[in-house]
């Protein structure tokens, strides 16, 4: 299988560290894309998705999955035993909600790269950042709070909450979260401790 | 039940839809709340939706569930047989991957809408408009050619990809799609005819 995958994006690094946590990293072969809105990748676009996004996955049939989320989940099935989100019941509606809200706080953190680094900077609008800080921070809370959606065995919810907190330390390492949510900050340090997320740290491309 | 939702979402539509295909509408309170960046409903945030994003799903039993693919499983499963989405094999994931991708056309229609509505205007980029609508337009060039995604039973990517025209229709009722798109405007002529859409065309909501 053939993964289209960047090294600072949180959403193929879902993948990545679901791939390691399961057992099946050494099936993937990682292709590095480079897509960004305004420098369209049309090859990628035409001959894998058309709104040219990572990750997405060539099977070894040859067809493409994506998105990041289906992906995790295909991978997941492929043992037989799924272990990333809970197969039936409120524990599966319950690791899915968490998993759109850690995965929604992941899309507001891209936005805002875009917005404060991607944007010419005439054309910025504060409003905006600060509206999509506000999720994350509200986010952050809600999980600061809910001790058990941290805790327990890994899911994907966790897993995503663990991408999204790692993307930060990459783009904002002043940030300074960990002073507000210490029990996320302590959750973090032990995840921070397995293979699937040490080998997967974010780094900017090497330059080509 | 209460669905959190507002009338001109497509992502609420497509919930909407999904409870009406599978008979499940009259369990269903619709509850309109008005979302928008940068005018947070800080009530529904600290009680439902850290993300204030609709829709969102209560419970019988109290609990919330978002976002709009995790409630339309949710609601899937309620009968025990699943409609929606295949239950496993290659259609499964050939049905989440159409399905992402329409979703991510949503999104990318969203996006150009607060670009070139909520953004003040001296500070909206062309350039990010236009990629959203290259996004968008690859699509459906897709979904064009790619007649078996918009044939067969109806599943969750048909039905995200119907609201996304009708989101189109009613913001941009000039875009022209069905000269370009023909198959497509063919198969949504049909879709179109179905209760579930007819009675769900999006709207502005009414002056409180």
């Amino acid at each position: 299988m053939k993964l289209f995958y960047a090294p600072q994006s949180p959403f193929a690094r879902k993948v990545r560290v679901v791939s390691i946590e399961i057992g099946v990293e050494e099936q993937i072969e990682l292709v590095f894309i480079k897509v960004l809105p305004g420098t369209p990748n049309t090859t990628f676009q035409n001959t894998h998705n058309p709104l040219r996004k990572i990750p997405a996955l060539e099977t070894s049939g040859g067809s493409t999955i994506y998105d990041s989320t289906v992906i995790c989940e295909y991978l997941d099935s492929l043992s037989g035993v799924t272990k990333m989100i809970p197969a039936d019941g409120p524990e599966r509606w319950r690791t899915l909600t968490n998993h759109a809200l850690a995965q929604g706080m992941c899309e507001s953190a891209v936005l805002i790269r875009y917005e404060t680094w991607l944007r010419p900077e005439p054309l910025r609008w504060a409003n905006w950042t600060n509206d999509q800080w506000d999720r994350i921070n509200t986010g952050l809370e809600w999980f600061e709070r809910n001790d058990e959606a941290v805790g327990g065995q890994i899911d994907l919810a966790q897993i995503t909450l663990g991408c999204l907190l790692g993307y930060m330390d990459f783009r904002w390492p002043d940030n300074g979260w960990r002073e507000r949510y210490p029990n996320i900050s302590d959750w973090y340090e032990i995840l921070m401790r397995r293979p699937s997320f040490s080998r997967t740290i974010p780094q900017d491309p090497s330059p080509a």
